[in-house]
């Protein structure tokens, strides 16, 4: 039986908000973000600041023995070195696919044969526009990473075990790569299916 | 072999970011940011863009059948009504547990005998300093709820198997509550365990 307020009830208007004017908030180097009044749901009204984001990809790259490709970044806002996936934002007008392709590359060097899309994310529904598309890749070989200048990653490699085991003793706190782990889990235990694409020629990024 | 970048290494100078200067870039009535600029390992300079956030908790709450509680509510910023464990942001000064059995009785009206503290994440490395600290509950016995003004949020309870297949199946997108449904599956098979602490009688809250 699925309760009234479940996911797959249409009829949610007693919760949603409507935008009655919109403005800049701020327009930084790196950080936009935006000030607009709603009306709420019963009427009344309410403001909400909240950052535009151009969106962004992480990839889970599987590494032909089983290891994962992952990364050390330091990371300002928190001021710590974090374990992540390859991540990175999307160009203008950039397609998630490519974008994956491309940051994979650029970060870590590693090419991936096939690839498979498994899902979005939102990342900090409170106050942030992002979506964050899931990729996993196989096939790996790895070239020459191409680091933008002022970008300082290392990159190394685990066992699935191994990052569980970081995600449960907080050595992994990153919430894209705790969420990707969900996947992997899951992907890796047979219980969730990925439809791997492989790669044409006309694949290549740039 | 634990490779000299993985994250049990502890000199990582050579990734790490250190503050020269640091301004308000907004200062909103919820959104905070800053810009400061950075020395870079290289000896360059850049500048990092970031929302301050006091910090949230996440509550991951059990009930005596098995079932999980769960609410939906209306993300303004990512224009959806979304599924979400409950949570909420520290008040300032607010102890994390305090917090989490706080927000836990005011958007649902259900308080827990027992606690467990999970772990934390970081949401938003990249652009903002909040972090999230994720904790179990049981025993909860339902009392009167006390949302906020201009707070819609409604409650509902789900199987664990119901709420694993609606993150695989793009149902369920929000990171936090991805990230607690990896702790929630691996609690539950047992590989990962909790410490629950059962509340003493001053521990209710206001």
């Amino acid at each position: 039986m699925i309760p009234s307020s479940s996911p797959s009830d249409p009829t949610e208007s007693h919760l949603r908000e409507e935008a009655t004017s919109s403005e800049v908030l701020v327009d930084g180097n790196f950080l936009k973000a935006r000030r607009d009044t709603v009306r709420l749901p019963d009427g009344g009204t309410s403001t909400r600041e909240y950052v535009i984001h151009p969106g962004a990809v992480v990839v889970v790259p599987l590494l032909d023995d089983g290891r994962v490709v992952l990364e050390r970044q330091y990371r300002y806002p928190v001021g710590r070195v974090m374990t992540e996936f390859p991540a990175g934002k999307l160009d203008a007008g950039e397609d998630p696919f490519v974008c994956g392709r491309r940051e994979l590359l650029e970060e870590t060097g590693y090419s991936g044969r096939e690839w498979a899309y498994a899902g979005l994310m939102h990342l900090a529904v409170a106050y942030s526009t992002e979506i964050i598309h899931v990729y996993f890749a196989r096939g790996l070989s790895l070239g020459e990473r191409q680091l933008d200048v002022g970008e300082f990653v290392d990159v190394f490699t685990a066992t699935p075990e191994e990052l569980i085991g970081w995600c449960r003793d907080g050595t992994v706190t990153d919430a894209k790569t705790l969420t990707c782990t969900l996947w992997l889990q899951n992907v890796l235990s047979g219980a969730w299916t990925l439809d791997w694409q492989a790669l044409g020629t006309g694949d290549a990024v740039g």
